[in-house]
């Protein structure tokens, strides 16, 4: 796999520790550089599904790759991430994995319904990391939002398909591609010029399997990172796309915008 | 609102009713065209939430609409467009929306995490339309799936912000665009372009608000024709981009690929 060096910080306070501490000025500085204000309660009874973290305990990346491979001939790229890592988590913890809905994430297949947007693979993977983190709003570290982030940058830049089951259903390699980008349309069509097999060839599906499955792999990687408390860190404050780009944004603006970029109306500046 | 014209089937059978007797063969077929196959069983104990479809009553658009401009401004778009909904069906039907974390789709913003891919907005109601109406997996008439079409195609030609709240935080009119794209980017960029305001000004921000409001409006009509049993089924068999474009795309090719639509190798034809 494509390994993330990860750090072990076993003197003094790890990063994570540290944040603990530093997290609330860090959100609060955050929110107010993105002008955000929170005044409403929440309109409704909290769900009980709503205390974060979820309990987890550290799942083998190969065994979930390999469910996810197989669940994708089920329920497809969304659902089969999420599948691999939530129905071991209903075997190993029970609740709240046994009632989530793991089933209804099937649309996420071919970047939403067919629509080619976002990677259903990388949508399961941040949903999972955030149903079990909880949304930056309660998190100071904001763990479930930065994995999602690490996900999409290591998609992007990634050998794929990079598992390899041990039963694969088309056996042999299959040509691998860097898709620059999070969108099952960009990262799918790179991999099909290449190939030169259509989008329903028996190889184009288990590339895809493939995929969910090594996706699978890195979200449990940083999981498990994340529960051994060793997870690094990017850059403090450079986990958003918006500080380099003036506007949500991939990073590969030249792919769409080949005739040039356009310039973004400059951002305010924060109250002194 | 941007109606959609629904029509009442009030004499023979609906095309609802109709698709129940013939939806099985319909998925067969669609299922058979792409070459899926179903081998495994689910491989674990089936959630509690895995019964579909949720119980729904009939909810009140510019209710729902208020609640997730107000809810914007707490979690933003996605979780606004969940919130807006389930917070509603938490009073009014109780669980399984009491238990379902609407927090955790925090990281919906910003088309995810704020990487611009699919709009929050969109994504927030896939997810609702699917969790209240199950995968096409169970579902013979794969309604969740349909309606997620119908959200997308919607938003792509809509005039956007279409919905303006009672008392928004920007008051008068502020500059609408229609995005001919589901993502976060295109929707967001071709709006600043018009309106000269950076990402981080209020405009923006309740422009977004107005459109998560929008699209929950949008998706409470599409959700309440279901329950009447009056949804306007698109074409039969062309609720999936696959067979326009031999890949997943969004409609608008020519958009990202200025310099010439490249070809996807031809699809497979199924076997007679």
């Amino acid at each position: 796999m494509n390994q993330q060096k990860l750090s072990t910080q076993s003197e003094g306070l790890s990063r994570r520790q540290w944040l603990k501490g530093a997290g609330v000025l860090a959100s609060c500085a955050t929110m107010a550089n993105l002008g955000n204000v929170l005044p409403h309660a929440h309109a409704a009874t909290t769900g009980n599904m709503e205390q974060w973290p979820w309990p987890y305990v550290k799942l083998d990346p190969t065994t979930t790759a390999e469910l996810a491979y197989r669940e994708w001939y089920r329920i497809y790229c969304g659902g089969a991430v999420i599948s691999s890592v939530f129905t071991q988590l209903r075997e190993k913890v029970g609740e709240p994995y046994t009632s989530f809905p793991i089933d209804a994430f099937m649309f996420l297949e071919g970047g939403c319904a067919s629509w080619g947007t976002l990677c259903g693979s990388n949508a399961g993977a941040c949903i999972v990391a955030n149903l079990i983190l909880g949304p930056r709003l309660l998190d100071e570290e904001a763990m479930g939002h930065r994995i999602s982030t690490e996900i999409l940058e290591w998609y992007c830049n990634a050998s794929m398909p990079v598992f390899k089951p041990k039963q694969p259903r088309i056996k042999g390699e299959i040509p691998k591609t860097i898709a620059e980008s999070p969108l099952c349309h960009v990262s799918v069509g790179k991999w099909m010029a290449i190939s030169e097999k259509p989008i329903n060839s028996p190889e184009r599906k288990d590339r895809c399997a493939r995929t969910a499955a090594s996706v699978s792999y890195r979200l449990v990687e940083l999981l498990n990172s994340w529960k051994e408390d060793e997870f690094e860190f990017m850059e403090e404050g450079n986990f958003s796309p918006l500080s380099d780009h003036g506007i949500n944004a991939q990073p590969n603006c030249a792919e769409c915008h080949g005739g040039g970029v356009p310039e973004a109306p400059e951002m305010r500046k924060p109250k002194a």
